[in-house]
């Protein structure tokens, strides 16, 4: 008999790698010798890149890039030891957070950082690439990591534009002949949550833009010139990006490793779930747990219990959740491949006291959970 | 497919019957056409004679009796509507809480008003009853309930004794000539978790005497009586009870009931499952699902879960709790047939905010429990 112990991390309290030693201890306690496969997971969000190279096995690199606005920054990336799978969060170069909320302005921050941080991995001598394009400050369109990657992106004078989402209203065309040839080498996969397109209501200035700095008519400006760049990708390389769900993730840059690096994107916790390889090792499972800080209806939009609670679905395997909380529309993981939710507090208990007892609750929970599991209602 | 829900109440949110019809509503969800039979249970304590007359139907009556001190109080009793059997709660006429702290003085107190209390019930017709025997102010080994039934507890120049646990001094003989004829031709059964007996270092005076108001000097004097009163029963009834275990309950009423009503004394939760008829409703079932308040230590003493998941466990069907919270100690249960624990809480949260929804909580609980049930780990 096989338990597959796949949960995210309880954020602010236990990270995935804990949540699952504490729910194989919890088990272990009821069924000693039972074969216990622990996957700490991640979708794609804060914590992803550790949990992964945990998971996995691989190192971290460190590269000083150039931040959103040019300035020198630090950015970390993993590689995979395997296969030399890069892992690289765009955050780490061209991150909101890198940018004072006051100097916030995507008229000029640049995904230039992103290209070096590729470039860097490349230099490691890695061709295949796992990009994470949550939180990004820009809205570029990806035209700053094209450039760093060696594409001139040239105005009406065949001058190469400047950074920046204002610049691109320059573009007149695209030279991809300076396009480092390790990047057509290489295979590109995009964990992005984001279906919008790249320009429009829905497109990436519109809904993303004002938090990242941008006023009402800034968001004109960087509409028409994502826009611009759609046109121009089109009648230089081919594809028709406008409206391609997911083009418009992290200001358009989904839409520019798209067009530039022939990227794939992907919902974060499917691929995941594809390079953690959770379905070969979840063959022949009893039962999967999972499991998240909070889980409510936001969870049903791509968060891991979500990823391998499908996962499972689809092999007939049963999943179950350990949780924090359960949140307003937590039930509508049950259609989702989730049997049951546990969470693992004792009582009525403060915030404070569960977290400072976290491994103990879980590690508990688990026990009670497998115990209920156990019960076989319909042998 | 058939699950029994016998919980007790949640001490301060619901009673044993709202717990019930919550844990149906909840497994309603899941499975709309399941076969639930509701058993509100109760162990003897708080509650107990509600519930029990909720459960199996019948009639609630108040009679005047005498107080522990000879005050008169309305004291109710039940009579189940099937077999006219009386429910009776000794603290009803002789409870503790009758008296006010600074004339709590066993010495002086009597069970007369328990006697009398039975009987009202004999008047009603009634010749099977369940006593509870918890909560008394008394420590006259049930010599006043005695005398309220007719028999005549006589001193050396044969007159009747007074009455509290002071008077036993005087105590020469037994006539049991004048007992209430309808007493001999009844079914007295006990419900006590007491097990101490009469007389001695663990006997009812000692351990009980000094939170009934006994100050050292008279926990002397009444350990000395009862060993009087248990001597002259010995010689003039026959059976001995100085170290019967349970003669020490309720200040010796134990053993007044043993000897003047030929009571047999019973764990109250088994007394319980055994008049619900709980096995027989339990046969066939796959699930059994009880509850408390607190689960804890104290709960494989004889408290509601304890007596159900026995009784299920002796019959091979698998037992599960719903509880408000989980204390120190809970574990040991799982040795008892309770084969998991469900808190009803569904993260950090107040005890306030549960107690407001204690009803959803239960309900939503039910369900997952009733989803992990039926993972079904071993198919």
């Amino acid at each position: 008999m096989k338990i597959v112990v796949a949960p995210d991390s309880f954020k602010g309290s236990l990270s995935a790698k804990e949540v699952a030693d504490a729910v194989e201890s919890g088990i272990r306690r009821y069924w000693p010798d039972i074969q216990i496969v622990k996957l700490p997971m991640a979708d794609g969000g804060e914590g992803t890149l550790e949990t992964i190279l945990d998971c996995l096995g691989g190192s971290e690199k460190s590269v000083e890039v150039s931040g959103p606005l040019g300035q020198p920054v630090k950015a970390r990336f993993g590689i995979l030891e395997e296969d030399r799978t890069a892992l690289i969060e765009i955050a780490a170069a061209s991150g909101l957070t890198l940018v004072a909320p006051a100097e916030r302005n995507p008229l000029l921050t640049s995904t230039y950082g992103a290209g070096e941080l590729i470039r860097a991995a490349l230099d490691e001598g890695c061709r295949r690439f796992i990009i994470g394009i949550g939180g990004s400050a820009t809205n570029d369109g990806g035209a700053g990591m094209a450039q760093a990657l060696g594409v001139r992106l040239l105005d009406e004078s065949s001058r190469e534009i400047a950074k920046g989402g204002g610049a691109l209203g320059n573009l007149a065309r695209i030279d991809m002949g300076g396009l480092d040839p390790r990047v057509r080498a290489s295979v590109f996969r995009v964990a992005s949550d984001v279906t919008n397109p790249l320009c429009g209501e829905n497109g990436a200035s519109r809904v993303f833009g004002p938090q990242k700095g941008a006023t009402p008519e800034m968001v004109g400006i960087l509409d028409v010139n994502l826009k611009r760049l759609a046109a121009v990708i089109k009648r230089d390389l081919g594809p028709d990006l406008e409206n391609y769900p997911g083009a418009g993730a992290a200001g358009g840059l989904g839409a520019g490793l798209i067009a530039f690096c022939n990227a794939e994107i992907s919902k974060g916790v499917e691929l995941i779930v594809e390079i953690t390889r959770l379905k070969q090792k979840m063959a022949g499972a009893a039962l999967v747990i999972t499991g998240e800080g909070q889980m409510d209806g936001q969870s049903s939009r791509g968060k891991t219990p979500y990823g391998v609670a499908m996962a499972a679905k689809g092999m007939g395997i049963p999943a179950a959740a350990l949780v924090g909380s359960i949140g307003k529309g937590a039930e509508e993981m049950y259609q989702f491949g989730i049997r049951t939710i546990i969470p693992i507090v004792k009582g009525p208990q403060s915030l404070e006291e569960c977290v400072s007892t976290a491994r103990d609750l879980v590690s508990d929970a688990a026990e009670r959970l497998i115990r209920a599991a156990d019960i076989n209602l319909r042998p």
